[in-house]
């Protein structure tokens, strides 16, 4: 299955002129008299071959690199800022922890799919991948030439080939929407960021579809706010909020970072939290202790997961283990000051 | 100047061994058979050379690596999450997108001074790297020996010898301070992380003195609180404030996450911002927008300090710059809500 990797070599021969030529073509050089005519037939012979400079160059005294990627998906909104969310800042810390006490460094990547990361990868020999996030299955199809353990982490990728590490998140939506029908709310808003197919928000409406269904509660697409995970649009959906006329009591958030944008888009249109309305998050990130009132959400243990993802990926490089692994870590419901029971 | 680097070669004479048996070695493989004696010999050598191993090894068809090291501190009070302070993420993406667009990747290390990053650097290969925040003179010293173009961040590095960019720290604390007294604020109190030599907050520090000297108030060492520059410490800060017999009536944070904790921690006694107590942070990172009320602070302009950071580096990288650059960005007070006007 393993195809040969195109060499210096190949192309030399495909283009007929020196290695040394070759070489001064990738690097640029200046003062090197090669003609025009031969700058294109060596880019040809590239082109053809379709061939990638291993530019990380594993020396001669080992095969490895120790070095693992981080592929971290873009801000929806932002093409900047990709730890606005505060869960990348401490998922990252976590496997940058992990990876140092076994003596690993991270590369990392806000990365688009189409951004041939996989060439990245190649260049740079990484030893292993971390995916945060979901990707084109195209995306995921060209991984597995890469023959690089991979990790792919809150991903609902369909042909379980990597190993997976990520929550119930389907689970978390039930439980956040269950403890607010319980507080007595029956109108209660999904405030997201985009539903992808096989994506956690895609999983955490459903949760919501399941606990009202249990409680015989009818779904009504008009309590759902769909927009970008982020600060911004969480205060957009906050004021819309406060401005429905859907009567609702409650809003469950799919992650706390729009929670609290949320409670900003109340409070600026008047509205007081939990007094008038009724908030639950998702995370547990620290954003949630910090708002006020503090954030009652669906906790789930981001630094566990950091940890697992790294000790998975330089298990599977030390070859000490084989077979695929699949993580689900627990979610619960942490109860603080954002939701009143209107009992 | 530069020294000629130890070779495999020459650790291969000095043990009086095969380079194939250093390597096996360096790898440790199993299944050689090595004898003990002939590892310590090869261990021995590796020592007494100061031997490094050329793990990223440059290939045959460039001598970049296009790979930066930013070195971030670890948070001062935890080990695991360098990133709980906004401060880093937005600093990091910023870096990240510039670095990415000119086809650099980054190497992230939440470093100790005393874990021989420099060995890392050398093996990495790194064509540059960016430090953010102060270290011991003696690391500053040893990277020299480095030959690796350097930026360093937020550092008040006494023998300029690196590239530096940051902010006026000390007018930032002036301005703070300023703003509290105009709004009629005298007991103000000052409420940081270390106040290390020739870092951030001991420039903060001098400002904050110098507002109040031109003021004609004596400063007053009681209304110092010093901790970590953390949200925790901020909270505990808040909490010693709501009861100080000293009669602060405002407080300058010299970080956004401590402002937030020391809201907290004032509401968690009872004391409502601005009403009872005024409060300024510092940083203008997207807390101060979020937090309840809103944070009136020192704005610094994070993500051009990553952009030029970046840029920096990679012009020095391609020769593009030769000179020293030190790069000064400028800071101003944005008012939001949480200072009042008590004249």
């Amino acid at each position: 299955m393993k195809k040969k990797r195109v060499s210096i070599k190949d192309v030399a021969r495909e283009a007929g002129v020196s290695i040394a030529t070759i070489s001064y073509v990738l690097n640029n050089k200046k003062g090197e008299s090669i003609s025009d005519e031969t700058i294109n037939r060596v880019r040809e012979a590239i082109k053809k071959l379709n061939y990638v400079p291993n530019l990380s160059a594993r020396s001669l005294v080992s095969k490895r690199s120790n070095l693992i990627g981080v592929v971290i998906p873009q801000a929806e909104a932002g093409k900047e800022f990709m730890f606005y969310n505060p869960f990348y800042g401490e998922f990252l810390s976590s496997v940058e922890y992990e990876a140092r006490k076994k003596g690993f460094h991270l590369l990392i990547s806000g990365t688009e799919a189409d951004q041939k990361y996989i060439q990245v990868a190649q260049n740079r020999g990484l030893d292993g991948i971390i995916i945060v996030g979901i990707y084109p299955d195209s995306f995921f199809q060209e991984l597995k030439q890469c023959q690089i353990p991979i990790v792919l982490v809150d991903s609902y990728c369909s042909d379980h080939y990597f190993h997976s590490i990520g929550i119930n998140d389907r689970h978390g939506g039930y439980l956040a929407t269950k403890h607010l029908i319980e507080k007595g709310h029956r109108k209660i808003a999904f405030i997201s960021g985009m539903v992808k197919e096989n994506g956690v928000n895609s999983n955490r409406l459903l949760g919501y579809k399941d606990a009202l269904e249990e409680y015989g509660i009818d779904f009504d697409e008009k309590l759902l706010y769909l927009g970008d995970t982020n600060f911004e649009y969480g205060i957009k959906a906050g004021a819309r909020l406060a401005n429905s006329k859907n009567g609702e009591t409650a809003a469950f958030a799919t992650a706390d970072i729009l929670a609290v944008g949320v409670i900003k888009g109340l409070k600026e249109n008047g509205l007081r939290v939990p007094e008038d309305i009724s908030v639950v998050g998702f995370d547990d990130v620290y954003l949630a202790r910090i708002t006020d009132p503090s954030l009652t959400t669906v906790r789930q243990n981001i630094a566990e997961k950091g940890r697992q993802a790294a000790e998975i990926i330089i298990q599977t490089i030390e070859n000490e283990i084989k077979e695929k692994r699949d993580i689900i870590l627990p979610v619960d419901i942490v109860e603080r000051d954002s939701v009143k029971d209107i009992n």
